[in-house]
Formats: structure tokens, sequence, C-alpha cells
């Protein structure tokens, strides 16, 4: 795929109660450089509907259990139709066989809520690929990231449910805001966290700390995402015999641990060499390995 | 304009920017029922763009400037190019003279980043017109709102301006979730407190609150969008010789206040008739004056 190539399939209806209800869907390729959606579809006037991003790395989508596990989780948060997880994991392999080779590519799915007052077009959906950013400087030289307060409370998501925490939605204008502000900052990157001192998560990532020779992420029960390329870095340290574990990590954890990373499917893992304007050492040779493993992964 | 009918205004770059660059805007009639958004717009993929939603009354569109000012500020919140006063003042008018005579029409503007890694294309922009539901009934009876929590402090807006409060963005999922919280709990809207006990806004409408014969409103710099309709209903006010005040406003206050509205473009004022199902007189002469006065706005 070139790099400035783009293969788009329209995938309206692939929940699983419109395939209950006999409609089988269609995956159809369109030109992406036109327009598809509906001035009035609900993902575009209220940013009502989830999304994921994989990598695919030399014809093997990453993750793919993970992430489609994610994008049901995501709309049941919604009271969405779910998703269907082998329609949609169909459609990933196709559109993947359907690109030229190329060392990485990002996909993207996306289902709205259909639009609006128009309850029989059912759900919109589509899957995206083009050639990915290139992040192989990144992964070696590292970001620089700042922390930026998220507002909410660590156990937002258990108090609020409808403040949709832990949803990975089309409403992201708040998490494009942090990166903005990141910018002004002289940075790359951010690390939120919560009103009473808990570290979160990155706006599209996951943290991941190392205290000597274990590793540590912030638990999913503060309404952050499940990182599904973090989960793979769990696994390689689980092999490598490193424990690892999901807890509650406090702001001054940041200023103690031995590295910190950023895990992203598009990523793999960036470690951080400045946090909010000061030099953060990592460890090379788990950067290293690490990322070699991760990008290895075949599915 | 029959129940059902449409009207849609294509307004790509309607901005400051590009005015200043020679650009000049022109709205495109369109096709509401076909497809006009690019996948990849930041409008869907991001939820990343502002709106206005303004209700006009009998062939004439209501607070114009108050909608315009706030869609500016929206843009601002979000650096965003600033929307082109003249321009979607313009466009407003141009579609409204559009529409066949109907009682009460509906018009939207919205205005997104425009497409992703593809700067030449500006900022995607619309205006779309519609017969608006009918609030009639809503207006004499009222409705049944909810307390729910944002999560927020009340100053968050100062302390972190990236959580964009205060600005009416396309990332409105979580507004949408806190109305269906409402409907599971038997109710109709919601009022937002903040995290530290201060009553804020509905999901779509400004709260005013009656104490004998003074009005008050939570102030804006909450981190909650200046009302429109709100502002109006205050000019009445102070025509009547009424007091209003802008003010932190704590969660007690809605149990000791006199009467409660929620005030929207579209419904103007409706009074609660209960809130979290304990009911609630309100003061009727008020409401019914009141809507009279804000119905018969030509401006």
């Amino acid at each position: 795929m070139p790099a400035k190539s783009q293969l788009l399939f329209l995938f309206d209806n692939a929940t699983d109660d419109a395939i209950a209800q006999g409609i089988q869907p269609v995956a159809v390729r369109a030109d992406p450089s036109t327009p598809h959606i509906n001035v009035m579809d609900l993902g575009v006037t209220r940013g009502d509907g989830i999304f994921e991003a994989l990598d695919v790395v030399h014809g093997a989508p990453q993750a793919v259990d993970a992430h489609l596990a994610r994008f049901r989780h995501s709309a049941e948060l919604l009271d969405l139709p779910l998703p269907s997880t082998e329609a949609w994991r169909s459609v990933i392999h196709e559109i993947v066989a359907a690109a030229p080779a190329h060392d990485e590519l990002t996909v993207k799915i996306v289902m709205t809520r259909g639009i609006e007052n128009n309850a029989a077009h059912g759900c919109t959906g589509w899957a995206y690929a083009e050639s990915g950013p290139d992040y192989r400087r990144a992964r070696v030289e590292g970001i620089h990231a700042v922390t930026l307060d998220r507002g909410y409370r660590h156990d937002v998501a258990k108090t609020s449910p409808w403040l949709l925490q832990g949803a990975k939605t089309l409403s992201y204008a708040i998490n494009k805001a942090a990166l903005r502000e990141a910018a002004r900052r002289g940075a790359n990157d951010v690390i939120f966290v919560s009103s009473d001192g808990y570290v979160l998560e990155g706006p599209q990532a996951t943290l991941i700390l190392q205290h000597g020779d274990s590793f540590v992420t912030p638990a999913t029960d503060q309404g952050i995402l499940a990182g599904t390329t973090q989960a793979a870095f769990f696994d390689w340290c689980a092999a490598a015999g490193a424990p690892t574990e999901y807890r509650r990590v406090t702001v001054d954890e940041l200023t103690s641990a031995t590295s910190l990373w950023l895990a992203s499917s598009l990523r793999q893992i960036v470690p951080i060499t400045t946090l909010d304007s000061v030099p953060r050492e990592f460890d090379t040779a788990v950067n290293t390995a690490a990322n070699e493993y991760l990008l290895a992964r075949r599915s």
C-alpha cells in the first residue's frame, strides 16, 4: 500500500441484533475520498459511536480478539446494539487481504448509532485502512509527556456510568484538546490523573510503570480502557518471569518509577524521556526486547 | 414546511481565516438524505467540532446574535478557526427564507475541524433546517427531571480548560447517555450537579430557579453554557422589575426553590414537575407569560 493510499469498506448493521433479524452485513468497498456519512448521522451530530484502531504488521492484524472484545464492551457502555464479533473479525481480515503488502498498516473500525429519527437505517459502520504513521523513531528515542488532570475522581465509572469512562467513543474532543495542551507545553503526549491523585492513562494509550524488575499498570476499574498492547506486554513479562500488577497508582509513583512507557496499538510501547519537563531514564533493554516481541505478534 | 421535510446547505470554510485568505464561503443546497461527510472528517472520527441549534418562530430565527457569539466562543475553546459571524448569519437567514412557512422550525449549524491529514480541505460546515419537535405540551404540563453527577468540580473550566467545559461540541455522547439514564429512572431530563455539590445545567438546557419574586441561574464560570433562552427570560424579568442573579447554586437550593425551569432554544422554558421523583409546584403565571414572551421574539 503506497504511503498515501487508503481503503474503505462500508459495513452498516453488523450487529448481533441485525443479524438475528436476518440482515446479513455486507462490506461494500467504497472510495474514501468521497462522502459516505449523512449529516444527521449520530456519529457526527453527537459523537455517538465507538471505534477501535489496530496495527497490522506484515499482513497480520494484531490483538483482534482483544480489540473486538473492547469494541463490544464500549457498545455495552453506550447502550448500543452489540457489534457482531464474527462479522467485524471477517471485515478486518477482508480489508487486510485487500491491502497491498506494507510493513505496517492501520485499520480502524467504527460503528455509530445511525441516523437521527431514522431507526430503519440501523447502525452505521465502516472499516478503514491506511499506511500507519511511522513510530519507529519514537519507539527508540521516546516521547515527552505531561500530566494533566482529567477532572474526575478515580471511582467515577462506578458512581456515574453515564459519564462513559472506559468506553472508546467518537466523543474524543477532550482527548484532542489535551494533546493540544501537551503541545503548548512542548510535549507530545499526556498522562491523565484523577482529581483525587491517581494516575489513569493517556488520551490514546495505556501507562506502564517499571519498578526495578516488576511492572505496574493502573487498574481498569478506574474508568480507563483495558489496553490491548499493554496486556501483550504483560504476557511478555510473565513469560520472562517478571512480576506484573494492576492496581491503583498514586501520582507520587510517577517520580519513583524506574521507567515509564505509553502502550498503544499503533505505537506498541514508547518510553517517556521527559515528564512535565523533567528528564527520565528508561530501561533500554526492556524497551528494545519488548518492542521486538510486540511487533512480532501475528494475531 | 411539511412535518418530515428537511433542508440542507453545505457551508465549508466559513471562517474568518478562510475569508481573510480570499475564500468566499458559498452555501450549496444539498439533499439531506444522501451522504455529505467524509469518513475521515474529524467531526465523526473525534467529535471534533461545534454546533448551535436555533428556534425559528413564524419565520423569525431567535437569538441569532447570542447563538453566533456562543458558536465563536466554542470555537475558541477548541482552538478552531473562528466561524465568521457575518457568513453564518447570512446562511441562517438564507435557509430560513428557503423554508416554506411553518409555525416552528429548528435550524442547526455545525462546523468541524475538517478532514484528518487534509489541511487543504479546511473546516467542514453545514446548516440544516427541519420542522421542530412539538414542545407545546411540555411548556404547559412540564417535565420530569433527575439530578446526575457530572463528575467535575464546579471550577474545572478554570483549572483544566482542556476538558472543554462550557463549549458546545459534537462530543455529546455523555449528554445522550445522561438522558438515557434519566429515561431509565422514568424521567425526561437531567440537572447536572458538580462533584462538589453545585448545581450546573441540563445536558441541553439552562436551569432557572425561582425564589419567591426573584430568579437565579448558575453562574457560567462553572464550565456551563451561557443560555441564550435563559438570557432572554432574564430580560423579561428585568422588564417586569423582578430581580435576577447569576451565582453559585448549591444542591440544597433545588429543594427550597419555588419553581424550577429548564430553558433551551427549541423548548423555550419548560417547568420541572418532579425532581428525582418528588413532585414540584411551579409558578404557572410566570410560566405562561414568559413562554408567550419568549415565543414572540422576532430576533
